[in-house]
């Protein structure tokens, strides 16, 4: 390959022809290639039906204007390719008894994936209305892109979808997820030319690098190589045959070519190079198992370059149609307004000549009804499309086991995050092919690497010798560990949707990355739960920890609390929100997020050793009130208070202890009341959320008049924008990130954005009617020694150690 | 290259021994070689000192504790390959005279960086107390990771960084960025292999489709394989050769290979290597330069292999350090408390013999500081390093030129998008080699397409014959569409901060896809402020349509304004949010944006034919004061109004105006006053944002005890948290998106949302005292009004035409 001799980029090829491909046998019998070529046209003529008719569906009458839909919605350029290959593997399916799921990456293709599954039957059964008739034709083409319908992607609705699309980059990674623990599954994943372009779909490539032969499934790609995105040809389909072939034999795969239009041809070349690819597959896994020793093998892939729009007018009027971007969405706008259009139309949907293939009642032919496969091997009727179905529960240690021990509240200093790892680690032991633990390269230095003792990190690419020393690498790993945010949540995903379980931890800062994705599977869960044959799913757990507060080294790029913005902008019934305090409020967040189903639950605390305030009892109580008060931190025992300290967030909560207790020594006389808020959403109205309080809880709490110093771990809007309504808002006085930072000391950090404790105690003393005047000294006092602090630390490079190693002032010293 | 006859994947290699290279010579003479290990080997030691030390930088005495900082901090393991990539490009620049810029992808790897701009003289000039001896040695190490000082990445506060890398995966769209319509410039790009594993970085590798080599400069990335990331191996040092070069030529380009750890042999290989490369680059522009002939050649870039934290100790107490993960951070953390660390760190200091490479006053001898460029030929001292040195004004035509002309308020129906697009064409054609505008294929889509006029689309892949019907694609465009936000993101900011000027657009829901590097963005601009030789750049003008109000027959997936949210938790200093209600307003704001510099602009508008409000002359005046009262929908001249009807956003606005006029319909003695916000921080109190309100100013428009319906286009609550603090808020009700939505027609939507004109109106009878009761039959009417459009919608699948081409009643049929 010696890529000096050939300086300049070489010619792609055009789509068009007899058929091209690395596999040229001839597998299919003159009867077979007959009977799926009418297969194909029955699927290609519902896919144009669902695009434009609302009535006469088997056009049993001339194509009318009134037969059409009044607003003309829906994709048909990837329509073609994606049925195409459906169909080609229901053959297999078939003949080798597989079990496949299909992933549709162009998820504008849905008519490919709708008329496959109303062919095979599987889309009358789920939603009987929808019969296999005239009429139940007549509505499956009028609901599609229709108001109270379904969507022109793969939606929940889909029967067999677990892959909607609407954003695009995801198929890959999706896919992955489901096959991992899965060995005998088979996921068939259209990936869109225009999807490969983005960040996520080009890396997820090197998943094949995670995949085990024994224990996994496999992933067969199909990159359908339509040739154009909306309005712009595609990267991969305008450069060189060898850049291709490169590119994925660089990726790890092997790629197997389809390429041409001719219809005959074609057939035979995707039905043995499908083929083949199983064949392949099976042949790495029979080796793979029957040895015992995993490999990675460069699995099969196929290049399928087919037009856009295939099977549509090469051109109307002179413009190019099939083979170009003109056929991304409706072919034919305006046939409404234009009579020859409208008959340039109707010329097309007869081309596929409905009356061969569906009887008089509209119900596809028997000899062709048999090519699909039966029962659970449809593959939109495959389970784990619906992988609630599938789904067991955790088997789940008592979290109470991890508890730590003698918790002196305040006082006793512990590291939160490496207990949870014991309680991780036998999770992972206790479900060894129903959970897994995702992170991007941070797991060990989000000090959770105790979970490695039960399930190592899956690893096939090369070993070297120094792996083991320490490397805690595996072919057969439970944590699973890739430098892409996006991967990580992909399979995450995937998994989850395929009926399985598993957490997601990530540096807090850098979640920022998913927002998008996380979006969407809260947007494809939420409407799961309007799907009623859709079984719930495990919870999306996302754990965030190196936090903001702990980033002052590493300097301003590394802080970042928004997402908790993001997600709280999603609907109730999906997403949950806690910052537990401490480290016995951590086990029991995580045991709670661990057993719920379809949430996305989000989970901050800080990683580092930390000051504890509850032991086990109390902690279980105060995560399952979500938000309470902290009788040893308080002063206003049967009376009302002075001032409310509120804090959420483990860092925040040490500040606000430590401000409580600079305000009980200067100012003994204060009464304050200690508010922690474990569940964020708590504070919001309970008709706005679940988890909200009513006013009356509210106020009892926070009360409806007293100054509320509030210590939050993120950006302080979001406390206002969930307390907006209450009684008693105007004197909530919140503090958080305000975005300012730079390479710092924890302390210097929170001075800048005044969550440290002395500007929270002078906050209080600012606020609390009468004080500013009468306290006037204690707040010099408090601002001096803010400042020696700060000089301290600018001096010395580190906090000083009262700040560092502060506690509460236990009974004995006090 | 057949695949199937190599089924497995093959070895990786080792980083270790002498260099195994592409290119074998060996250029340098023994002199110049040991001359330049020598240059290396002081940045090695001055990359150590910044890690370590405090005081004694030279080491005149022996190491002691005192000497060490107290909290170590920073990374070593990229130094070493970083350090040796720019060294040895110093010799090139020297001898080709090259225009060359240094981004370093391994963001962590800073100390390669600054003592390479330390060691060139270019540090001290910036920083003048960071002197070139002793005393300046001290405080450079000092300042490293240390509260008050420097990151360690290559923050804004690194003299000739445009690219900081906290988030990884931008280093080469960032450089790609700089060198589009830079012909002379070389960015010569490290890109980490734990980055590479990022989907950002792995489909930027495509950037070279649009390339030009004759208006553009090149790229030239060094590819580093480290080995390892923080804990994990990295997939692409753990793959075959095979494989990673197939991976790279089949992205476009030609690998060259430097790998090894014998320094002399390694020398050798990097020198002739990248010479090699230079020449190629020379070789591929003078080609198409001379011939007038652009092409896209496979350009070379570079695969080197050392071993993680080069030139640390093998093995310290028989642990793995350099070549394994254990390098990454500090190398040997218990230096302070573990005597026989201490000694190891010292004898590794002294290893690189600064005695020999500094003078007794602490300064880089003269032979040795002779061996890097001069002036801004120097890497860290290159202009476009801080590009707003470079920045030329936009030659900008009168926006008013392009007004809408004829407006009757609320009547006329026009395109705002793409008339807008008139006036970009003209921003184009005028400043052909310094403006260009960025989307992800949705340009044409986006109604911008009329902008293809002045500048079509750049395009270095395959041409077909197809492409002449309207494919607009072009050798020399100025539209950059790629399918990946990231890359079209990445490119604009590398585009910006190297001084030019430049727009991206895309849809709504999917700009959620760049969240964090527009967070990453906002920070890199905001800390430069506080840098005060960083002069500042063109604004980040971001135009956002396809918006969520008509993205009802997409679906769930296609609606999310959430990013205002991520937006507005940025410092106030840096983000505006523009909501033109119509074609006029966002003439001038778009404009405004474009003269602007340092800010992240975010305009929001719809892309299809709208309502018109207000002619030139009043949308100046409107968005100069970025909120007002419309008198020719308000009702309550010369007293005081019953209600306030506040929008946001164009298609809000609309309903709001319907619902005014509803409003005047059924109750005409209602005092109605309508208020519009274009600039959404208007909002906020004028102490949190300079373009926020004075309390004053606020009731004046709003009141202080009105009811005020405001009709938002984004999510509700972020209108709560801007006005939290304001009086009378407890009386603003928002209506907003409220994550409802399904395939619906826009009124559906709306209803779904309570945002539709019915609804609004109905809200107001709710909230207005006294008119609940005394209005309950008109209530009833308008709820009976919505009930049958919506069945409408809902049989027809479209609006009923009274929704759609509403419009305000005119004088005449009043």
């Amino acid at each position: 390959m010696a890529s000096s001799t050939e300086e300049v980029a070489a010619k792609s090829i055009s789509p068009y022809g007899i058929a091209r491909s690395t596999i040229s046998e001839q597998p299919l019998s003159a009867e077979e290639l007959r009977k799926t070529d009418a297969y194909f046209r029955a699927s290609m003529y519902l896919c144009l039906g669902m695009l434009y008719l609302r009535k006469n569906p088997l056009l049993t009458t001339p194509l009318t204007t009134s037969d059409l839909k009044a607003r003309l919605l829906g994709h048909w350029g990837s329509d073609a390719g994606q049925s195409f290959t459906w169909i080609h593997f229901n053959r297999l399916i078939k003949k080798y008894d597989l079990n496949a799921l299909f992933i549709s990456g162009p998820g504008h293709g849905a008519p490919a994936v709708l008329s496959n599954s109303y062919l095979e039957g599987v889309y009358s059964e789920v939603y009987p209305d929808i019969t296999r008739n005239e009429e139940g034709m007549r509505r499956f083409f009028r609901q599609f892109s229709f108001p109270g319908g379904i969507g022109s992607h793969c939606t929940p609705e889909t029967p067999g979808s677990v892959h909607e699309g609407g954003e695009l980059g995801y198929s890959i990674s999706h896919a992955f997820g489901t096959v991992f623990d899965n060995p005998d599954l088979i996921s068939l994943t259209v990936v869109g030319d225009g999807e490969a372009e983005t960040g996520p779909l080009a890396t997820s490539w090197h998943s094949t690098k995670f995949l085990n032969p024994i224990t996994d499934g496999a992933v067969l790609p199909v990159l359908h190589l339509n040739g154009y995105k909306i309005n712009n040809p595609t990267i991969l389909a305008r450069i060189s045959h060898r850049e291709l072939e490169a590119l994925f034999v660089g990726y790890g795969w092997t790629p197997y070519f389809v390429e041409g239009s001719d219809l005959e041809s074609m057939h035979q070349a995707m039905a043995s190079t499908l083929e083949h690819c199983v064949m392949e597959i099976q042949k790495y896994q029979k080796q793979a198992r029957d040895s015992g020793k995993a490999f990675r093998p460069f699995w099969p892939m196929i290049i399928l370059r087919s037009p856009k729009g295939w099977t549509a007018p090469r051109k109307v009027d002179g413009k190019l149609l099939e083979g170009y971007w003109r056929a991304h969405q409706i072919p034919i706008p305006d046939v409404a307004t234009n009579p020859a259009h409208l008959k340039v139309l109707e010329d097309w949907m007869k081309s596929y000549k409905p009356e061969e293939i569906f009887d008089k009642e509209g119900q596809l032919i028997k000899e062709l009804a048999e090519l699909s496969p039966e029962g659970t091997a449809r593959m939109s009727a495959n389970p784990v499309g619906n992988g609630g179905v599938l789904r067991k529960a955790l088997n789940i240690p008592d979290f109470r086991k991890y508890a730590l021990l003698k918790i002196e509240p305040g006082v006793s200093l512990l590291p939160s995050m490496s207990n949870m790892a014991l309680f991780l680690k036998d999770v992972v032991a206790q479900n060894m092919t129903n959970f897994r633990v995702f992170g991007p390269d941070e797991t060990e230095s989000n000090k959770l690497g105790g979970i490695y003792g039960a399930g190592k990190k899956v690893w096939m690419g090369e070993y070297f010798e120094e792996d083991e020393d320490g490397g805690n690498l595996a072919f057969e790993g439970r944590v699973m560990e890739m430098l892409s945010e996006h991967t990580c949540e992909g399979w995450l995903e995937g998994y989850l949707l395929s009926g399985r379980h598993g957490l997601l931890n990530s540096y807090e800062p850098f979640i920022h990355v998913i927002d998008s994705m996380v979006n969407q599977h809260c947007k494809w869960i939420e409407k799961c739960l309007e799907v009623s044959w859709r079984e719930k799913v495990s919870s999306l757990n996302i754990l965030l920890t190196a936090t903001v507060w702990r980033q002052d080294h590493n300097g301003f790029t590394h802080q970042d609390p928004g997402f908790l913005d993001v997600v709280a902008n999603k609907s109730p019934d999906i997403v949950r929100i806690y910052l537990p305090p401490d480290g016995n409020c951590l086990l029991s967040v995580t045991d709670h997020c661990l057993k719920s189903v379809n949430y996305v639950n989000v989970i901050v605390a800080d990683k580092q050793d930390h000051i504890q305030f509850l032991d086990m009892e109390a902690a279980i109580e105060h995560c399952s009130k979500g938000v309470g008060i902290w009788d040893f931190a308080s002063t206003d025992q049967g009376s009302e208070p002075d001032v409310v300290m509120a804090s959420c967030g483990d860092v925040p909560t040490h500040e606000s202890l430590a401000a409580t207790a600079l305000l009980r020594e200067h100012i003994p006389s204060l009464r304050i009341r200690f508010v922690n808020v474990v569940d964020l959403f708590k504070l919001i109205a309970e008709v706005d959320h679940p988890h909200g309080m009513s006013d009356a809880q509210y106020t009892s709490i926070f009360t409806s008049d007293k100054p509320i110093i509030f210590n939050f771990h993120s950006y302080p809007f979001l406390v206002h924008r969930l307390t907006y309504k209450r009684p008693g808002q105007t004197n909530i006085h919140v503090r958080g990130y305000n975005e300012k930072g730079n390479i710092d000391t924890p302390l210097e950090l929170a001075i800048r954005n005044k969550t440290d404790r002395y500007s929270l105690a002078m906050d209080v003393i600012d606020r609390v009617p009468g004080l500013k005047v009468k306290e006037a000294g204690v707040r010099e006092l408090l601002l001096n020694e803010q400042t020696r602090m700060k000089n301290y630390a600018f001096e010395e490079g580190i906090d000083p150690q009262e700040i560092r190693d502060w506690t509460w002032p236990s009974e004995k010293s006090a």
